[in-house]
């Protein structure tokens, strides 16, 4: 089966290949009345844009949406919001090879066995570039929830982390690889540039928090904030592991070493600690939300390795195209995007319900 | 809002509470003419259950699973299959002082936050004891794909994991941590003993493989077989993280160690590794799938802690009633439940779009 | 595939058969906070219950509701409040010749062609008796719009309609068919209890009005309020044809003899008239709600019919069990169950949407 | 809130305004390697399309569609099929009027209520128009059902009806009115023309029979076939009634008249009436699946009606644009669409669950 929509109350639903002539998303219920045009959107899509750094893929896409329905007057009507970006520089011919054997670590395989055929163009369907389509949608998931603040950054790079002492919010945008840490940054870029250049790639980390979700967002039992948001972290391309809060560290903690206590404060409680991430029983607690999702290397590399045709034979196989030596770096706008039509979502969920 | 309902053609829905008269899941979209009765389901309640060693909680449930509908001359007439399994050893009386305060760590804040009040008896609906539905159903969602093999294990208690050298599937069930490894479980008997005397607890993670999936089955983008587990997972009570094939490991490799190389083989192709845990694009590729969860120790602690009152109030509590040292042990056939769930829907939705 | 589930973001799920030990419904995600218990939804399964005229099928059940969850210290929770209703006076002997061929406008060829067999006591799942479960889902739903009064009535029964010029309310409770025409009613006495002595069976139609709907609810342009009652009526058993406002009659009418014109008035416009039947692009206007929906007569009479058996051989049967001379009666609780369920969705996904 | 999706495997999910820059449909769900390119879809959407004869409105809109994803080398691939329609004809300015007064009969008062305000243009998102994208995703719907041959005709315009006598499937195109009776179809003349050259407008109903569906589509109890297709058709602009078989008539019959039974024949029964429509039980029999579908009149009449301003105040407005004086005509290959398109949602849905 195909499933392109994602969302309960304020759903999208997304289209498009690498390769065809256009991608998009139909955000279906928004709320009326608020205010937007393409430049809202716009900033979220240009963060994403490949070409703007050695360290990301060469393809040059300018990204550029257009907004074809749900909006009058400058405002959101209530009705269906359909969002375009039209593929400008698709060099099918670069796919060639593609369509001769499967490339290990990509969908080529999986799509073949499923369907019995594939559009080989670019990954077609599978490839990163959809991720263009959440963004947009994230971006009027956003004007939704005025009351959140949504930051995400790379915290680690081939296995280099940031150190938390030098996180700085300020640097994230003053460097190609959204690190909250100048000094880190500066490793990355070799780490990463010799990537590039041995025609490998590395894998990273990116981290979301969350700051202003009110305490009692979430759809307990089977659409809790958490579940929801791990399924919609690891459906981004190349994801292979979602956190909330310490996460896998958690196991290894006692009972009292994980606790997050609390003390009367104005509005709520004052929590002494966010080993939970924010989120308990499903629910949030008013404490920050905090994500944190495994970029896998891009299988897209230069070494020759051993694969097979659709047809059953052995065959040898690089891959050339364009390609994010680290596709975790632009994933920081995605995961962003993620968290935003997530939380959109929980808000009128519970509005709905709790009113 | 409230969501109680997971998959997508099949379909179940749970209810129930920890300390109501009873709780029950209804199965949905089950196909016909599949062999049941309770001795089918009933095994897997037995490896859930309480109180069957000093490591679990001491609450006494024989968990007895009822069929009230959806079979007729014991077969699954296609029907919804109502099961309810009632509560027996629920001690109201034990869970007094949780009406007055939040127990840190639990979801008693965040569901006041939400709801305006709660049934504080024993966690409510927000209890693990709702899990038993789900191994319930988990059960008849094995009956739908008979061509697969799903065995979940404890890899690590406390931080201290297991010898893949040592791994024995037949050891699994031999000792009360589901440890495929004899010498760990004789370490964790100490481990999780200390903790218990403590009054302490211990995280854990357990990993489920499931052979036998064929190539083919996921539902790209917003559907993919890994966003589905990491669903099904993450909304498992106590979780904190989950991971597909290599998972957070994966971001610390390079493009060429993290290679999942193909070599012609009769009947697909033969893989050279499993970095990508049996999932690539969303969809399985004929190799084990492999998911890994990461449960945090258990909230309720004997250590007093400082909390506060709904309305407000400074307050120290500590978890009397009786309790689980280390959740994720418990967790074994929850994570394997839940793998079937969404394995059977993932079939049934392939067969449907793909016939 | 099998649906058991109606709703949206205020959702009830139904289980059950005619002979089985129970049938029930789960409701999800009902408002917290809500006085309830089983007083409150009794009454509207007596309304329903069999075996309280000669009117009706003789057999006797006391459709005792018992609450399993969702309720804590007499107030709905926001978790799923699980409804069970027990069989009691299921007699499966009446029903052994059912097993051996198909009974002519019933369900049972049309649901051993798509499973392969079927439960063939009362019809199994595709017993009115469901309904049950419809009804007491609908008492819940009543307590999420106290602003809307729901009454239905029979209107026709075997092509005698009632004169709306004797509409009295109060006359509807006061007879054994729901009619609030008492000159009506005297005369259906006759028709039904004709029907019933020459073991046959008469069609009625019923008519649904709520009033307090405010404007706005609605959810275009596929979940219309509209096409969501057409759905909810259309589902009901035996039922044919649903309308809204004038329905088929409009479509004999002129543009200026449809219209509904307004004129200002307090809080909202003053319609002239009220054709549409109170809803304008698949939203409300304020005005009454009319559905009227036709069933058909109960396939289960006694003259005998040509049929086939299971395995293709000709045969004759007649209907034996005990069954209601004229189905629609018994309608009305449904009809206006599903009313309600309809509107406590779009209650809250109007909530959930525009605040 | 806004539902713009339908379907439950194979969906769409449409969006567009009547004038706005163009308007579309996403399929998702479609199963892979159907032969598709535009020239398949574009003869429905002909068929529809206005200004083909006086009897239609006058706007000019060639309706051309373009296939944007979803196809690769001539075959669907599994993946979402983006079908977009520019919008040429637009004249805003004939819609001004409309921003200062409500138009009774139309939505403008309702979406008002609902969302605050609304895009005024031609309707906005209720107009019509939107129905082309139906119409687009209806036709990839017919390719997933090609044992079944869809027929709608108009069976009534004004209260006259065709005479079945009369009835031959091949004048359904010969005539403006998709009337299958020559008769009729010269007396229509007249009927429509009057009403157009007066500024009033007529109603219609538009019948639908679906042969060479097989016996077993249809999902018990809330997703029926019946239920669906009443979802489907009332779901439509202007229409207020939807039958199944002899609908409202067998209301009015006994359980003799009404019976269908059945005698043995190859490949199923041979059924020796059809009152039910081809539905028993929620599910197809083989027979026919026959639908009646109401529309009322057209609102928009040039006789001045009285109506409100949406700041409450009393005013008198006639409806100037350019209108269809029988909007049921254009109903026809849009009902097409929907039958196409619960059918092959409905197939889908059975191969899912029961293989």
């Amino acid at each position: 089966m195909s499933v392109n929509t994602f969302g309960r109350l304020f759903r999208f639903t997304t289209w498009g290949e690498s390769h065809g002539p256009a991608l998009g998303a139909v955000v279906d219920g928004c709320p009326p009345g608020l205010a937007i045009d393409e430049s809202v959107i716009q900033p979220f899509l240009d963060a994403r844009r490949p070409g703007q750094s050695k360290f990301t893929t060469q393809r040059q896409e300018p990204d550029a949406v257009r907004i074809l329905s749900g909006v009058f007057e400058g405002k959101t009507t209530g009705t269906p919001i359909s969002l375009m970006i039209e593929n400008v520089d698709q060099r099918s011919k670069d796919y060639s090879d593609v369509a001769k054997a499967y490339r290990p670590g990509h969908a080529d395989y999986a799509y073949d066995a499923k369907y019995g055929f594939r559009d080989y163009r670019g990954g077609g369907r599978s490839s990163a570039r959809e991720t263009a389509a959440r963004v947009a949608a994230g971006a009027v998931a956003r004007l939704v929830i005025p009351e959140v603040t949504i930051l995400a950054y790379v915290s680690e790079i081939g296995g280099d982390a940031i150190d938390m002492a030098n996180f700085d919010a300020s640097e994230i945008r003053n460097n190609p690889f959204f690190c909250p840490d100048a000094a880190a940054a500066k490793r990355w870029e070799k780490i990463v540039d010799d990537a590039r250049l041995a025609g490998s790639s590395v894998g990273a980390v990116v981290e979301c928090v969350a700051t202003g979700v009110p305490a009692g967002w979430g759809a307990p039992l089977y659409a809790k904030l958490d579940s929801e948001l791990a399924s919609a972290m690891m459906g981004i391309n190349a994801v292979k592991g979602v956190e909330i809060g310490d996460g896998f560290a958690a196991a290894r903690l006692t009972g009292e070493q994980n606790a997050d206590p609390m003390r009367p404060a104005e509005g709520g409680p004052a929590f002494l600690a966010n080993h939970a991430g924010g989120i308990a029983g499903g629910i949030s607690t008013g404490q920050p939300v905090v994500v944190r999702v495994a970029f896998k290397p891009t299988s897209s590399i230069l070494t020759p390795q051993q694969t097979i045709t659709p047809d059953g034979q052995a065959a040898e196989m690089f891959t050339k195209g364009r390609h994010d030596p680290c596709v975790g770096i632009r994933g920081v706008p995605v995961v962003e995007a993620m968290m935003a039509l997530v939380l959109a979502d929980q808000k009128l969920l519970h509005r709905g319900q709790v009113g």
